[in-house]
């Protein structure tokens, strides 16, 4: 991390938050031990844990969650001016999801190698991305059909849409 | 696509409605041009437009929509022997909610390649995630924190823990 980048960090206390909050989810039982936090100007805006197991949604993890939540509260689809902190580095889902809601930066305190080292093989997905999509574990297969188009056309013609 | 593979298509009748309802959620305003189903020994278990506009939710594609709809149906976090039909090829979002939930295979009608014609370039997320995490566009920066493995410890040592 450069100077830049280390002076421009955020309050250390969001470091200490993310870290007790996925520490009470292993005891609660609703999920991982995975917390996530989004900030902006200093303030709180959202918070998180992985609610896998609690809600039986194997998309609830925390930086979804977190950003579905931020987005509530803020009335928007998107986190302009806001960080986005996590307790782990983002899986692929989560990485997918940050791009869409558009934080400007993400901070984690565990990487992707030490959640895989207590079971969470979030680099399996990585290594599937890479693969061309019929040839995955998942095989992700196209198939013809006439009207596909159809859609894709209505939303190009479509004079008063709301980009995104 | 191999003989066997297609031999194994779903029944016509499931890319037929998918490819209808994402060009009613044209119509509607709801989102972008996109649906997802998810299908089990030929029924329709759950169907999702994409809900992005009228939730103001970043995460709610179709195919997460769907997923979310069907483990809430199915009263699982795992999408065993299901198969996922999507009008498009899946955005790395999507693709990793997909490899959380495990269906057995994903079908779609319409490319990436052609989604980005209209305006979705999820082509930008699959470049950047072979990106290394701090040079990304958005940067995902590793910061140290002394008690950041706690949750972690504390997930490997829980004896009555839902491995998912």
């Amino acid at each position: 991390m450069d100077k830049e980048t280390q002076q421009k960090l955020p309050d250390f206390k969001w470091f200490e938050l993310v870290s007790q909050l996925s520490e009470i989810n292993v005891a609660s039982g609703n999920g991982g031990p995975f917390a996530a936090l989004v900030i902006k100007s200093g303030e709180l805006i959202a918070s998180s844990c992985n609610e896998v197991l609690i809600s039986g949604d194997p998309t609830a993890h925390a930086e979804v969650s977190v950003i579905r939540k931020a987005c509530q509260q803020l009335g928007t689809f998107q986190l302009d001016d806001c960080i986005l902190i996590s307790s782990c580095e983002p899986c692929p889902m989560c990485l997918g999801a940050i791009y869409w809601a558009r934080p400007e930066r993400v901070y984690f305190i565990n990487t992707r190698e030490e959640a895989a080292s207590i079971g969470f093989d979030d680099q399996f997905i990585y290594d599937e991305i890479a693969l061309r999509p019929d040839q995955r574990h998942i095989p992700f297969l196209k198939v013809d059909h006439a009207a596909a188009s159809k859609a894709f056309q209505a939303w190009k013609n479509k004079t008063d849409k709301t980009p995104y």
